[in-house]
């Protein structure tokens, strides 16, 4: 890796925190605003400099293509992240693994050019389209159509709050086609920070993921009945707003019937009405979260707060409806995935600690449709989706010596002849069995 | 009372109904908004057509000018409410009073033309400004205004959710000039429903209210920090949306320690930062209301609740600050006009009900101009600020009956010699010297 361009790297990274910048320090660049647009913009400049084209596909995702083969049938390795950002988030999660890519991707041009590296593959850099889902839910939705795994027309008519659909607010930043994007894809490669802080205490610089957590949201709402908060007597209400604290406090005590560190659970978003101060409320809806590494946690976390919601609706005399949805099954990425950034690693020196994602990320998506290999660097304190979000230049630096290296090997067909989806097919099938 | 004008107030009242009307039978005309437009509209239709003179103030309150008497000094009695409504909120609730007050008017005008009557002050029928505070806190907006209570700059400048200020909101509908509004105000009348159950459970038609309950607001913020849903562990966890939970239950709880009926307690407007899917909130800002007669009860009630909201600060490693504002005093209404009102009533042969109001209204800020009197007629089962608000035509006949008579007792001089504000302010100093 040429250390000019590390140097060029953070130099990039730090212009593009600018965009949208915080006073805290983080980002505010939600899906497909003005700010997530000139990150866009700054992505196809780039690109645009170093003579890669560009393709936007259907929903919006971003594609510089690096022609590094003659063959015009040649398969290509993906790597990337996105752009998007939490409202008023971190400036690492995301915007880190695209424009360590784009430099990864700048080093690999110039070995192959220089005749230092010779490769099979060519090599395409992505931004996923609103991986956040802070404005548009749910999360993962670029990738997640790019893989099939989301409907596309459903996904372009979802709206934010104010009623606009992500297909006019794509359209309106100028930054959809009909295309359905690069096809052929031979293996994706990510790095991101942590998000947790298991590399932080260990004193680990780099780890690799080999599978996800089992995640899913419900779907809750709680209907009273609207009445004047000074003349209606207490014995008299139906307080929505009353009935939701119990279900959000519900969402947090159920936890603490599980082992520490094994169950995470919580409300996000809140919906009141008709939220006027002397009004008792009517309606709340909510989105509420959980996730753990044994699917079997959050089944029976689910169970038992569907339960306490039937009580709870008994005794406050309060509707009380809560619906699965956005399940996500445990994934395994491939073991030849893992075993190749660790191999990578130990040429650089390095250790490498094998862990779990709780977040969800684009290569969940991708791993269903080319082998996935997932990088994590640390991330100080575990804190992530907030302004305090941090990664040192050092961790960032070898993540982008680490992720050159990877993509090196991947597109020289170090995972051509990966058994795909094979193991994790597998695992997905016990699990499913164990469930059903 | 000619018995043609209750046909046409009846009429009239339910065709006003149909402005703004909600699926569920309810109306949703928020203050200064196209639908408060349109009863506005129809409010000066109808002054015109009588041919009242037609007064709008700076803080968009409406006067139609009924004049009387000749003599240009001659000072005038008010009678009104207000038309604007809670969202989703009742169609009785403000227009029930407003369209009563027109049509008493009326009649009484028919009788002074005939001769049948001779009165010494001439009338003035009001439209209240935002006396529900719904769009724009505080409520009682146009008539504390008019009454001195609430300065005009500060009001003028309060914005609704989307930002837009009141005084845009009143010009962008065309109802504000820089008008003071009448003075020289002799005394004031207002009908309203109930919106409580005592006047059912009695089975009486007719209430006055001697006083005003103690009321205070709550403005209580919640500071967390922001952090992603998934990835952070529960320990590291500050969730404002859990911390505010906690107070919404220790608000409706705090009445358990009291009496039943002698304090009410909500927390109504709610707003959670930054409300997505997957990020846990940083920020919980509500709007609570205490209310109760006697207001050592909401003293000691807002103490243990700030203890407890100390307490819940430090267990949860949460910052929580809670200010006081918009108190409201007991405020009593002088004896002479609820003497008259119940006089009125026993010659129409009607039983009356003293009571106290738990709801703000705009007769609350006209006492401290003028003598004022507050009627109220029956709510079914107590039912308000909804929908389902319901009071039948016989009873909004027979109130209409009853303020035609007290303004016509009012109109010849029957509160004149009142000793105003003599009572309420002696009420009012032991109070402020008690609570010291």
């Amino acid at each position: 890796m040429h250390e000019d361009i590390v140097d060029l790297f953070l130099k990039n990274f730090h212009e593009v925190s600018q965009i949208g910048a915080t006073a805290g320090g983080g980002v505010h660049r939600q899906a497909a605003t003005a700010e997530d647009k000139l990150t866009r913009d700054w992505f196809a400049r780039y690109a645009s400099q170093q003579g890669w084209n560009l393709e936007i596909d259907q929903i919006g995702n971003m594609f510089a293509l690096v022609k590094l083969v003659e063959d015009p049938a040649a398969s290509a390795i993906l790597v990337g992240s996105h752009l998007d950002s939490q409202p008023n988030g971190g400036r690492f999660d995301g915007a880190y693994g695209v424009i360590a890519s784009l430099h990864a991707a700048a080093s690999v041009q110039r070995a192959v050019a220089a005749g230092d590296l010779i490769v099979s593959h060519n090599l395409i850099v992505v931004n996923w389209f609103n991986e956040e889902g802070g404005r548009f839910a749910p999360s993962l939705m670029g990738s997640a159509v790019y893989a099939g795994k989301m409907d596309l027309t459903q996904m372009l008519s979802v709206t934010d709050v104010d009623g606009i659909t992500v297909k006019q607010a794509l359209e309106g930043i100028g930054y959809r086609t009909d295309s359905k994007g690069p096809q052929n894809i031979a293996g994706y490669a990510e790095i991101h920070i942590e998000q947790g802080r298991i590399l932080e205490r260990e004193a680990v610089q780099l780890g690799v993921v080999d599978s996800s957590w089992y995640t899913q949201k419900l779907d809750i709402e709680v209907l009273g009945e609207q009445s004047h908060t000074g003349a209606t007597a207490m014995a008299d209400r139906r307080d929505a707003l009353v009935g939701a604290s119990h279900v959000i406090l519900a969402m947090e005590k159920i936890t603490e019937q599980f082992a520490p560190e094994t169950l995470v659970s919580s409300v996000g978003q809140v919906t009141v009405e008709p939220n006027s101060p002397i009004v008792v409320n009517s309606r709340v809806h909510m989105v509420a979260d959980l996730r753990a590494n044994d699917p079997r946690i959050v089944q029976e976390a689910r169970q038992i707060l569907l339960e306490k919601f039937k009580t709870l609706s008994n005794e406050l005399n309060l509707e009380i409806v809560a619906e699965d949805f956005d399940i996500r099954p445990n994934l395994y990425f491939p073991l030849e995935g893992v075993e190749l950034a660790e191999k990578v690693a130990a040429d650089l020196g390095q250790p490498v600690r094998r862990m779990q994602t709780m977040a969800g990320h684009d290569s969940v998506s991708m791993n269903t449709v080319a082998p996935s290999v997932m990088l994590f660097v640390p991330s100080e304190n575990g804190i992530s989706h907030c302004e305090r979000e941090y990664t040192s230049d050092e961790d960032m630096a070898a993540g982008l010596r680490w992720l050159t290296g990877v993509i090196s090997e991947m597109l020289q067909g170090a995972l051509d002849d990966t058994d795909f989806p094979g193991q994790a097919e597998q695992y997905n099938a016990e699990l499913k069995k164990e469930l059903a």
